[in-house]
């Protein structure tokens, strides 16, 4: 079974996120906006209990963070996403380097570069022509993250929540 | 902002009941399968944390609750919906009879019958088909329900859970 580690921001920022993943992003039905901490590994249903346990005891140990959606990137020539830049204090990085290490799998490819995916899967072309339109998008929003998400994945690809661990709660 | 309250069963109910969803609910993108407790309500952003905090207190005042998948129903005449029947112990009733009376919006049309909906929207015709060929269906699964989720929908009407409450946490 699949497992995730994600912060879904406020409402605002997802109804904003959505407006252009509906068009760019094929990934849209399968799971809302969200900023990625943990990417997907694998555990089966009797481990994520302990998981879950783990993860309760890190999110005490966190305050609620502050995020600002500030512009709109690309991980060009990497890969053809376009997402959201999130700007952090360095706690959402310490908050990611945490859970990293805690459930490492080996599977950290990239140095963390915090986002909301908003378009992928799209030719180099396609890319050139949605990211050159967006590019100059004035983008501002600031929100309080103060709860993570854990998460699997059904076989459709869907994603649900197993549960949530609010950062810092006493 | 619409709030609504649920529980997500095990992965393999949840996937057996895509497997139907994706034929016959246009809902299926939009919040995978779940037994609503509470159907959706109004609140603001700032009455959803006092609204978290009572469900905190409510959910610790439950056990983890049985549930049992036992047969596809329909509530036909009242409606074309079909599903698959939940049974349960007198619990889920009042864990569902005490959210509604906190929560109490004069919303509550129906009696509760736990459920969870794999096919809604159709017309008499294609309902009289499907359910014809869905209803003698052998099924049963068992599951454990620990946990209840407070989700709130976003403007494209996909659901968000906001945060998820553990049944019986100490």
């Amino acid at each position: 079974m699949k497992f995730g580690i994600v912060i879904f921001p406020s409402k605002k920022i997802q109804d904003f996120a959505n407006s252009m993943r509906r068009r760019y992003d094929p990934h849209y039905a399968l799971i809302p906006p969200h900023v990625t901490l943990k990417s997907s590994f694998e555990a089966t249903e009797e481990e994520i209990k302990e998981i879950a346990n783990k993860l309760d005891t890190i999110a005490r140990n966190f305050k609620p963070i502050n995020i600002q959606v500030t512009k709109i990137g690309s991980f060009k020539p990497v890969n053809n996403v376009i997402y959201l830049k999130i700007e952090s204090p360095e706690d959402l990085e310490r908050l990611h380097n945490e859970l990293n290490a805690t459930f490492d799998d080996g599977n950290q490819e990239y140095n963390f570069v915090p986002h909301i995916t908003i378009g992928q899967k799209m030719s180099d072309d396609e890319h050139s022509d949605v990211y050159g339109s967006l590019r100059m998008t004035k983008v501002h929003y600031e929100d309080t993250a103060d709860r993570i998400h854990l998460l699997y994945q059904l076989d459709n690809g869907s994603w649900t929540v197993y549960e949530t661990f609010r950062l810092g709660k006493e």
